[in-house]
């Protein structure tokens, strides 16, 4: 598995091989049932429910969904189709096959469902339920643990465990350990306890020790599980509405050196190691052009409304280029279009967002896209010029963007009567769309300068050109046509040439000033950790416990704690 | 330097090759002069004022001294004894040779003498300046960032600068991409441009980007230095007092199984992997049996008062074995003694904490020292036992560890009349020693669960035996004679068979549950993402960039992005 395969990331429910999505009415169950022999890698048997890519892939889809195509659901219980086991993590073969950079991505991807999971709860109005109806291990209950309740079957047998330290030498790297004691919090010397302790825990003492909500008899389960869910649907701030929007398939054209959707489109350049992409703004039919645009529109549109389409669009493109285009380490952004329209749109879609469930699920859905870029291990570039619609919900890819180059002036010998490029700030920038930290990226931005921020919000709605926006602070460098190519052309050819990991580890650490939360905690103190562990021989070397499990051999450690 | 040498802490003023501590009233100037050839293991050259751990161990010396035996310092100016260059930073030979623990270890420590630089800043009211009279890169700009103000001299070729990333392929480990944004507040995607510029920035561009806080021309280098720094002391909140306390030479014992001091010793278990660490609290003539104790006491005994000598001996003991005895995994913690003395230390310290300096510098310190143990790889596991005095200042060693077991009851066969362990809560474990996160080790146990807290808080002054204290969550277990033998053996034989890497990720994630500040992030993201990169092969590998620098030859990067 040196050699990672092509990934696709687009499915839908008639193609899933591993989950079942039912709804009925306010609840849905989505039933892991997975098929051993459906592994996206040949080389492992995925038994016991334990999951890889291929499955994660299908229930990310699934959650997505539920949240465009079920807005009926209030309630998601996630239970298992398989007998007294829920689901056992991740499959350890996969694991021990993978490469580094595969196994990173893996688990990167993993942890974006179950934040994506967390968000439908707390701002969806969806709320999920673990109804572990068996044992929950590992990655299983990891995927618990991002619910908002946990109900545990009473068996005698059932248990939660994290045994990825005593098992395999590395850590429950899904969010296990971050949420076991910052969002449930289990007591830190129990949850050291327990993540030591490979058996797991069942029981009342999965209940005292704050592990589980809840422990049902077997006899009871039905009616509880039912009861709670229903329970939980009644008081579900979800907003009315209904029927859903249809996540039709995506068009998506890919050959050697372009992806290319409707509005998304990426040039794949492997020699200077850079995709470049272009988003292209709403086109003059998205709005009526008489009379005030409303919902209507974006509902007769359905999943080809702009807004929705480019999140969709550059979600599948994040995930594709991520997984498959790992040496191509430069993405730069550019935009074109209108960016009165892309206003027009984010408009829209806030005006209702506080009533309508529709145009909260695509703010949402552009959340989440965003906050994919910010976890990104790529470069981020953007290049704002002139015919570009950098604004609003637009504007934010300049935002997450490392540094961004704005044109000063007009190309003179391409278009010297062109508009020069101007950026505008929406209310899209002021809120709706914060990243993992819980800040706008232009808090984020001016942390600590309250005065640069002031200034910068005055300024909403004004089409700002180079010199203001770089005065602003707002892009990085306004070069003017004499220096552009030079000047950007440097900085992409740089970045190339130094060392990945290290960009790695600086753009983790400049993107997330400020505060820290769960999601940023576990992208951040978490995955760093394991990202080390992975990569150490303890864990995957030829003794390493990732690659003895299971041989009946036992890990030869290097006993220097570091 | 794969074999690493042994590495003493202790040192003072006397014996420093590589600074000069010059008190003149409530200015001191610590100035860097690094003897070139005084390098701590043969084969690197401590050119340009770089540094290794033996230059940092004399500035942490330094450091302490100043807080300890200088009470009249209420500024402190960093510069330099070079010409033009106030420090290169880490020494790059001695990196590219040295082993990854060892480097993980010297970056712990010289971020851990940075956090001490800002703690004597904001609570001890010793401002420190540096005073850039040349360029400081990378390691040397880092030291700078620590600073409260820093003034670099305008000269047309002084910089500062974060080159690891461009010409090393690693990080600015030591504290340098977190305080370049959380706490100097740089625009992100400018200290993305200025750590991949490897010359730097001086100037008045510095002072824009908000790098330094002012440029100062050659020509009126000592006039202003010495202006900011008597402005500094004379709005400095230091608490008036002096003369100082001598820090007299510890006494320390080292055998080839254990290393012992007055009040603190440690058995080495090579074989186990364990290092048994007794605390032995004050005796009975460490304050006045007659009257009430006062701070005349404490500063009749100087560093001799039990508190202060306990600080240190640990300080120097967690020091000791974090470097030279990589190998033993797990400490234990067991104190000896009367809790009632240690309650009446530490209330003697507090009561006089706000108005006397010596009171102060003694908590502080032993908030620094037990923060030392927070970030220690190392698993920590305390055993209360009868004859113990858990309490107060030293219940923090119980909170601190990873896990605790408590005898209920006492040894049948040892004692059967010895009186059962208690543990005391006492004011110091309410405040005055926070963890890095700034909550108490209390606050963070019970993170989430403020009634679980506000009992516990409740029975401060009360001994609490084993069974209470495990009800109120105090203590991990609580066996019987019967058990205790057995369930300890268990926990520390399992821990010498994990993963040493998994547990370290492990203790890292679970002691910092709760809220991040720039110091847990220095710890956690920053230095998680370090280590994983000085482990890659990019970095550390025959051609990485580390090992490749100043060698002509260019680094070969493997160029996946992950």
């Amino acid at each position: 598995m040196d050699a990672m395969p092509h990934v696709e990331f687009r499915t839908s429910p008639a193609r899933y091989k591993h989950w079942r999505l039912a709804a009925d009415g306010p609840v849905a169950t989505v039933t892991m049932d997975v098929d051993e022999q459906g592994g996206l890698v040949p080389g492992y048997e995925l038994k016991l429910n334990s999951y890889d890519l291929g499955v994660d892939i299908e229930l990310y889809d699934a959650i997505q969904r539920l949240r465009f195509e079920h807005p009926e659901v209030k309630t998601v219980v996630l239970t298992s189709g398989k007998d007294r086991m829920f689901c056992a993590g991740a499959n350890i073969r996969m694991l021990a096959a993978a490469s580094h950079p595969w196994k990173v991505n893996f688990c990167k991807f993993t942890n974006e469902t179950r934040n994506g999971i967390e968000d439908a709860t707390a701002n969806s109005g969806q709320t999920y339920i673990a109804a572990l109806n068996g044992t929950a291990s590992g990655g299983g209950y990891e995927l618990a643990l991002a619910c908002e309740q946990i109900l545990l079957v009473d068996d005698r047998s059932s248990v939660v465990s994290l045994p990825e330290l005593p098992l395999l030498g590395v850590l429950p790297g899904t969010g296990g350990l971050t949420r076991v004691v910052d969002k449930r919090h289990v007591r830190r010397d129990l949850a050291d306890y327990f993540s030591t302790k490979s058996e797991g825990i069942g029981g009342k003492k999965a209940v005292q020790w704050k592990l589980v909500d809840e422990i049902v008899p077997r006899v009871r389960w039905d009616e509880i599980v039912s009861e709670r869910s229903r329970g939980s649907a009644s008081t579900s701030a979800r907003l009315p509405g209904g029927p859903g929007i249809e996540l039709t398939a995506l068009d998506k054209v890919r050959t050697e050196d372009s992806i290319s959707y409707e509005h998304v489109a990426a040039r794949l350049d492997r020699d200077r190691a850079v995709a470049a992409i272009t988003v292209t703004g709403p086109s003059a039919t998205v709005l009526p052009t008489t009379g005030p645009p409303s919902m209507a529109d974006v509902y007769a549109q359905g999943a080809a409304f702009w807004s929705l389409a480019v999140a969709r669009e550059l979600d599948d493109l994040i995930l594709d280029l991520r997984t498959n285009e790992i040496e191509i380490g430069t993405w730069t952004f550019e935009t074109a279009g209108s960016a009165d329209r892309v206003l027009a749109c984010d408009e829209l879609l806030l005006a209702n967002y506080d009533t309508d469930w529709l145009a909260r699920e695509i703010v949402l859905y552009l959340k989440r896209t965003l906050k994919r870029l910010d976890v990104t291990s790529r470069s981020l570039i953007a290049l704002i010029k002139p015919g570009s619609c950098f604004a609003g919900s637009l504007l934010e890819l300049a935002f997450a963007a490392d540094r961004s180059y704005m044109l000063t002036g007009v190309f003179e010998e391409e278009d010297r009567e062109a508009d020069p490029a101007t950026i505008t700030i929406g209310p899209m920038n002021l809120g709706p769309l914060p990243m993992g930290n819980d800040l706008t990226r232009l808090r984020t931005r001016f942390l600590g300068d309250p005065d640069a921020l002031a200034a910068v919000e005055k300024t909403a709605g004004e089409r700002l050109e180079a010199e203001e926006a770089e005065q602003l602070g707002l892009v990085t460098f306004a070069p003017d046509d004499i220096d552009w190519d030079e000047e950007v052309r440097i900085a992409v050819e740089e970045r190339a040439s130094f060392s990945p990991d290290a960009l790695t580890g600086l753009e983790a650490n400049y993107r997330f000033a400020g505060p820290e939360t769960i999601e940023t905690k576990i992208f951040g103190r978490l995955t760093a950790w394991q990202n080390w562990i992975f990569y150490r021989p303890n864990a995957s070397g030829p003794d390493g416990a990732l690659r003895a499990y299971g041989t009946g051999k036992r890990a030869d450690f290097d006993r220097k704690r570091v």
